[in-house]
């Protein structure tokens, strides 16, 4: 009954099986081998166009590199208030992009809100030097708390960023779980939609350590070699990254991965709903399920076994709990059992 | 007959192992697992102190941060003129320091030269602002040559630090093959001899990605936690680099493939003394092997299959070469066979 | 009736004569001349203590470096909503201390709310790497909307900096209008309270370009003389910055300045109060003045040569205007003259 | 006998007037004034053309802004080994760029060879990740030991600045001393031989405090607005600077300023080639000389009241001094008279 975090599975057995069949043999270093061209190319072929792909160590990594790429002086990006490149990465982005600032823009449900960040936008009018300018606009996907943005709310979001000439970034850590609660392909929910830049996660999603940067127009990414290497995210044997996402690609493994975290949840939700130990926070398509539980029952649950984060409350739900309630976050994952949802929902009560 | 860098070999068996018996049930993420706190207790045993230990992806990752971790303003730190951090990581140092400057220091073999050093720091004087401040000294252990520091080398170099109050750190990328070459313990090679930072590498030795940044003194190391997920090299599932280093040093199989790396070395500048068909350009007890030979003959090992890189010719040995002949590097590893050395002395008749 | 900024103003006569006085002759360079040391002398009697005196050229700078002193990795300072450092400098802050966040604290009438800030520092608990650490608390005296914080109020921010360890840099941009108006002496007002930085500055209060960064513990700014001259900050002419400070304390002329400045805008609110053309936002004992207007009366004043900007509604004063009201910024200095405010007002009606 | 530097002498009278004219009064700030503009006009005509110009407080900050404007990932700015931004600026290029890496190339009399910085900029093959990427190219005029670069030697250097692609930057901290001494005008030294970013000093050569960063094409400085204002050198009051370089350029009062001091220094060299007390280094037509003599003639020197500093030997004058004597550096300005010459001259017998 391990709910705390997709990262606290290892790896999928097909993934270490991938890397065990690259193992033996030599291959050219630094991402120049037949492999990495090789997963380069099935990366084009599922964004259904010649993508720029650089593989990445961490999530915040990718993003953090997706933002120094389209760094400029005084520069501001809007991301949600609970985003995680603004909540949990260390100043990360701003490390990197040598202080471009992070304006947390609000939003229910995990979302930006269209008319808030219009309004953000707003504070830094072109040429005014003492605000700063304008970067980019950075939305994740599947969101912090499990929600997914629609075709037409990343629509609306994207209207605005070619309005004020902004590219716009997707923090695709949970990629895979949106993109099937969606039934979209990757470029439907990306490029299609204005998306310029993913940084696209497996590592959640069954991967040991696997990332990648991806640019839709890959003269955007003209100076990222540099980037990522003068980061320390060049990786030598860099085939040991491609090796799992040949693997995490080969026969839609990582849509069924996605398939069976987000279905775990769903499972979650729907015991939870049926149940009177708690109640549902919200709902959401994808891998994470929030409930709303006495503090006495959640201290229960853990002696039971079960393994969960208390979650801050979103500002936008602020009084759903009461001060002897919890918000507890379940996060499911390829290696979640239907088995561990049950006993929860039943030591749930 | 591949010769071109020990990276280009893939993962030692007993690390994919390794990797593939630690993918299953769930861990703590970000460093918090059991398994990181055994390997890094393994560090403890094999340093013979208690020394603070991060994880980090890349050898450059792990040699900036150790520059963070001790940076100043107006920084300086000096290093040799061929070092990896000045000639291979794309600015990362200056990069992650934000602008502390990388001073090369000349010396004979790949290995600083003390009087130079001395002189180098003497340019820039206490309290002198216009010149900037000393930081730091890094050395290389093994050599970009191939080359090792006797214990009495490091201790003359450390010797200055501590006279100037610099830290000392080593870029251990090819820490193992130094080891066994001198035939010292970890703690012998580092902090009885005043290092005080190891850039501890093993994925040059059979890893992976596998690198890890040791402080001899945990007080030193008290903002790395930060410096390190600021810079977006905490791992998630940072159970996959520390489960190539328990395969790693169980049974000391570090210690087994790096004197295999070694033996393939020692083997081939043992073939190349004998040979007429090129010359040593200078010995060395580690896993890099420097041979000068024609053009032609270079050309005519390629087209056999051999592999290997042209290397600049170091400064202290200008002259080494005539203009139709080239400098050889090839460097071995975990990988290579005695049989590949065979065939290549062979070829070189 | 220029009531647009403090530094729309050029220089006091005073301090042109300052110039003036020491234009001729030769001095050392580099902030090492005998007039320099003089001036920091003064700066010692002035805060009734041995200080660390840096000139610099803007305020904008002054701040940046108090904050690159004290800065840390993943590190977060926490400034009021409105504060300069994070509205007005376009991204200096973060820019100058490699992307040290801050983090904007609400509080009313301009000045940051102990306990909001007790709560916001909470977000950041000790050792947890996701979310940064803390670095620092800074306050703005007087305040951007020409309140004045008290000696209470300081103190009580000054507790909670000193439980969680924090320095505490006060911006004083505007030092000597809140120093007459609360009638305190300069370590009154700032080392007696626990604060341990201060931006001070001459500019907007007569001078040219005079600013100077005060340590009150002169062991914290040790390196501040490599951080000063990294940031391009040291003045080769330093004295030209020492002959203003000079003059500008010469006979308390500083403080003479800052009572006129304050009491032209007491005047001006004196007069917004009885008059019927406006209304006053809120009472603020330093020199700027704020006044609820209608629109039309707003281009009116224009219309007749007044000079002022709308100002944005602070977040604590939401529903102080109608939709045909503005929100307008009187601010006074040595310049100002009661003939001006006099002119004002009856314009005003 | 004050010859220390031309930054040990203050202001000229007409700097000062110029200052006190424009003291009373008010006027738009942070650059936006009449007479801002006025005076960015003036630059226009100076230079044949509509350039872009940026006041700044100091030298560093112009030449470290310049670098900024061009910064790129794993960037690579060639300068001479004697360069002022690499020998005298703690490091400030470097910070500001976020660590761009500055590469010093070799050169006799401070001029970087052009063979030299072909094969320096050969270091670092396009697309080449590990090297890092050459960025820009900068050098001195006059240069750090007085001499001055020909029309045609910048044209050499700016050739291979095109055909790599890479924008020309001149350091003109003291540009009017170069100027007056080849006779060409600003356009002829600069634009006309392919100079893109000049940074324009005033301080040096009678000014308290008067830098302009100069862009030959505007439309490269676009982002340089903010560049400026994050890096804290957007000055409130900037009309203090534009009093300053008015009064500057009034009836060429900056030409006959330069020549001055370029006729003090030519008679100082004068009085050396004659005298039997010590010889001259080398000839330099702007306003530095240099002297080698015995060490007691240089303390005997000091004894009667000369200042000025002992030299690094340049490495290409290596052999020039005996270990008895120093190389002593007479810097003059427009303050240096006649008669003071005269009397170090007479000293030295």
């Amino acid at each position: 009954m391990i709910f705390t975090s997709d990262n606290w599975a290892g790896a999928h057995p097909a993934i270490s099986r991938g890397l065990e069949a690259n193992a033996s043999g030599f291959a050219a270093a630094y991402g120049t081998s037949e492999l990495d061209r090789k997963v380069e190319a099935t990366f084009n072929r599922i964004f259904g166009r010649e993508v720029a792909v650089f593989f990445v160590g961490t999530g915040t990594a990718a993003n953090s590199l997706a933002l120094s790429s389209i760094n400029r002086p005084g520069g501001v990006s809007f991301c949600h208030r609970e985003a995680h490149v603004i909540e949990d990465e260390c100043g990360a982005p701003e490390y990197f992009t040598h202080g471009a600032r992070l304006v947390p823009v609000d939003g229910a449900y995990g979302k930006i809100d269209p008319e808030t960040l219009e309004s953000e936008i707003g504070r830094f009018p072109p040429g005014f030097v003492h605000a700063g300018q304008p970067m980019a606009i950075t939305i994740t996907q599947s969101t912090e708390i499990g929600t997914v943005y629609s075709a037409d709310e990343i629509r609306a979001i994207s209207a605005i960023a070619k309005a004020h000439g902004l590219p716009l970034h997707m923090d695709g850590a949970r990629f895979a779980n949106a993109l099937v609660a969606l039934d979209l392909s990757p470029d439907e929910m990306t490029a299609d939609l204005g998306i310029d830049i993913v940084s696209f996660g497996g590592t959640k999603n069954g991967c040991w350590c696997a990332e990648a940067l991806v640019f839709m127009d890959p003269a955007m990414a003209r100076d990222l070699p540099f980037i990522r290497k003068r980061a320390a995210q060049l990786f030598s044997k860099s085939r040991f990254i491609a090796a799992q996402f040949e693997a995490y690609f080969e026969g839609d493994l990582w849509l069924d991965l996605a398939r069976h975290a987000n279905a775990m949840s769903a499972r979650l939700q729907a015991g939870i709903k049926a149940s009177s130990g708690a109640r549902l926070g919200w709902e959401g398509p994808a891998n994470e399920t929030f409930a709303v539980m006495g503090k006495a029952k959640a201290a229960h649950l853990r002696e039971l076994g079960a393994m969960f984060y208390d979650w801050n409350l979103p500002r936008s739900n602020r009084g759903l709990t009461t001060p002897d309630e919890t918000l507890a976050r379940l996060v499911t994952s390829f290696a979640t059992t239907a088995d561990d949802v049950d006993r929860f929902i039943e030591a749930l009560g």
